[in-house]
């Protein structure tokens, strides 16, 4: 048994120090590892470089107790890490017998020829214990040093993944103990108020405490936040979650989407199958991305009948009877219009409900009464008309997201029985 | 002047070693420091937590003359990063009042009150040089010990790079000289080939060589090719930079969206705008993504009229004039309907160009004859109408990109003079 278990994550490769490639082995590791209550304390990356890598595999050693190291074991000149630990630990590099057998096997297996370099991937430092690959040819190997292990993996995702679960993290147990902490974690997401302002809302109850981390994690235009929650017994951390969720609810519940990571689509869709009610909209401004996003979630035909992204006058004259006179008096980007338009997309898409959003994007088309971030919401429903007006400026596709997911959220808001405030026909 | 100046980056944050988050600000930061010949020794994130940030910057700078770290400077709780430096450097934090102001007045521009909290991003170690931020709230600073330097930037992507571009990379040129190559990268986005195929079509020119490499960098559906190539003079590396493009667009021309990085929406816009040719959309499998796609280009309004998102049969008979014949006799995933969505969609937007697609997304909805990932493009113009069938099955959101790709790129060809390959009627 071990209370805390530190760990360090190492990954190699010049491909990735020069960030021609996203390293997604490092969040993989990271998120398995602490899956099993193992925390992580740091992790770096240093390309393909022996010097570098002995000195960051000998410092990591040094900080935690289990290092896991990625890359660098594949059959090429560039694969240097079995040399840099044996450099490391001052011993040579020997064949493993066995692990050669391994790779011979599985060359033979795809009935492919073994090119001379592969021999290579047997050649592990010295003193080292092998770590099997049942998915690939390079076999991984664990050292030990004053009291902590480092893993050296290869750079596959799914050889690296499987390697670290079945052989990886049985070993660091067997060497210090499972962990005795269970974890839970949910992902609330919250629209509707600005990080800063959510922090005071939330600050007495952002604060870490033993077993639980709040974290705020801003993914433009949303909020998530995230809980983690650690304890000894599942009885415990289920009732240190459902109490911090409560606070959240209780302060914020308008603006919280979900407290299952979903997003406003996802919810939005799941009100309107739950209720059968059926959606057509009316795009100007966002040139047709609302329905991108409610056609993202599966089976969203069930409740969309369809968009009339109508980006010029004519269309929305045409299409969804928007009036001259209200082009013309009040221009396309009034409440006026956004109405007519709500009005029109339910008429021409026998929907339920009529959503709609008019406004301007930028960087010009703005004047000094309509400046560049105006935008109208308009919904039409067997309740009436409602519409709402907005001016939140910024790079185009700044606005276009948020006049997006305004719409969008006024729908689920409405879905939901939150009272809306508007301007009401 | 300087012949090699090595940074090592540093990313702060829980939401990083917990991989809940990917972590993309590292590759961004390495990639602009290498385009101005500044080499990466290494780059290590650890979380919000001071002693672990005082023990990685300090080491960092020990390691190299430059380090460049980013997040940690928001208005939370969370975020520490100016704390860890001061105590780092033995020094108090202290309100920075130019940087205040700043704040303050951004706050004022939006009309939003400011938050207390916000108050903090102004407390910047003492002795620190602050680096103003003109895209957010959080201004950045920079520390230099021992000769090295470290420079620090919120986490937000937009304004970490424009802050590196604008403001760091300047004070690191003043602070070590220039490095003495000249350095030329050039992105080429290449559309219609797989990046296997592309491998083999670019094997010869794919061999690093003294002072060029070229990267494939897939970003789903389009694969950026990078260019890196430096040299000593700007004539020569320019020379070296035409040779390889030169080879490019001879051996895969028709797969070369652009030379400049620009997206297909970009290319397709411009191409429209140079020859006055107004486009309307009828959109079904897409959702509105072609739309949405569009109007990301500032100005789109000057040809995009608009798009009919006709998910229902009702919106495509009612509002494109798809005949009833056709839904009934061909169904509404079929060549017929794609050409009467395209012919519809160029009468009701008064368009010069009707462009459609028709498909199932999945994962539901296919059958034996039309399985998932079946599409169909139609364009109609005033040489007639053409439709293209298409049948990449995967994921809904992967076959929506593909499909919305795969008629922009049909309409991009069609502007550039390329002949296609479909059944035309």
């Amino acid at each position: 048994m071990n209370s805390t278990l530190e760990a360090w994550i190492l990954t190699i490769g010049n491909e990735i120090i020069n960030g021609v490639i996203t390293d997604t082995n490092r969040e993989t590791i990271s998120r398995d590892l602490r899956s099993v209550g193992i925390s992580i304390r740091g992790m770096s990356s240093v390309g393909d470089d022996i010097p570098a890598m002995i000195n960051e595999i000998d410092r990591a050693m040094g900080l935690s107790s289990v290092v896991v190291v990625s890359g660098g074991l594949g059959p090429t000149e560039d694969d240097k890490t079995s040399e840099a630990v044996a450099r490391l630990l001052g011993v040579e590099l020997a064949l493993d017998v066995e692990q050669f057998e391994r790779i011979k096997d599985r060359f033979q297996k795809w009935g492919r020829p073994m090119a001379d370099s592969n021999r290579k991937q047997a050649l592990l430092p010295q003193g080292a214990e092998p770590v099997p690959n049942d998915y690939g040819t390079a076999p991984g190997f664990m050292i030990e040093r004053d009291g902590s292990i480092a893993m050296f993996f290869p750079g596959v995702p799914r050889e690296l993944t499987r390697m670290l679960k079945e052989q990886g993290i049985p070993r660091i147990f067997s060497k210090f103990g499972r962990p005795k902490s269970i974890f839970l974690s949910r992902t609330v997401m919250v629209y509707g108020l600005s990080e800063s302002r959510l922090g005071e809302i939330l600050q007495d109850i952002a604060i870490d405490e033993p077993g639980f981390h709040l974290a705020f994690l801003p993914r433009f235009p949303v909020i998530r936040l995230r809980l983690d929650v650690s304890g000894e017994t599942a009885g415990r951390v289920e009732d240190t979650m459902a109490t911090k969720l409560g606070v959240i609810l209780d302060r914020i519940g308008e603006n919280v989407v979900s407290v299952e990571g979903k997003s406003i689509e996802e919810v939005t869709l799941e009100l309107l199958k739950e209720r059968k009610i059926t959606l057509a909209l009316a795009e100007s401004i966002t040139g047709g991305m609302i329905g991108e996003l409610i056609t993202r979630v599966p089976g969203s035909s069930e409740c969309f009948m369809g968009s009339v992204v109508s980006y010029s006058n004519e269309m929305k004259a045409d299409l969804l009877k928007v009036s001259q006179q209200t082009l013309q008096e009040y221009g396309a980007v009034s409440h006026q219009c956004a109405r007519e338009m709500a009005i029109g997309a339910r008429s021409v898409g026998h929907a339920d409900i009529g959503l709609s959003v008019t406004g301007i994007a930028g960087p010009d088309g703005g004047t000094s009464q309509k400046p560049v971030g105006t935008f109208y919401v308009g919904m039409s429903t067997n309740d009436g008309v409602f519409s709402r007006g907005f001016l939140l400026p910024g790079p185009r596709d700044w606005v276009k997201t948020l006049a997006a997911t305004q719409a969008l959220d006024i729908l689920r808001r409405w879905l939901t029985g939150i009272r809306l405030h508007g301007s009401e026909l």
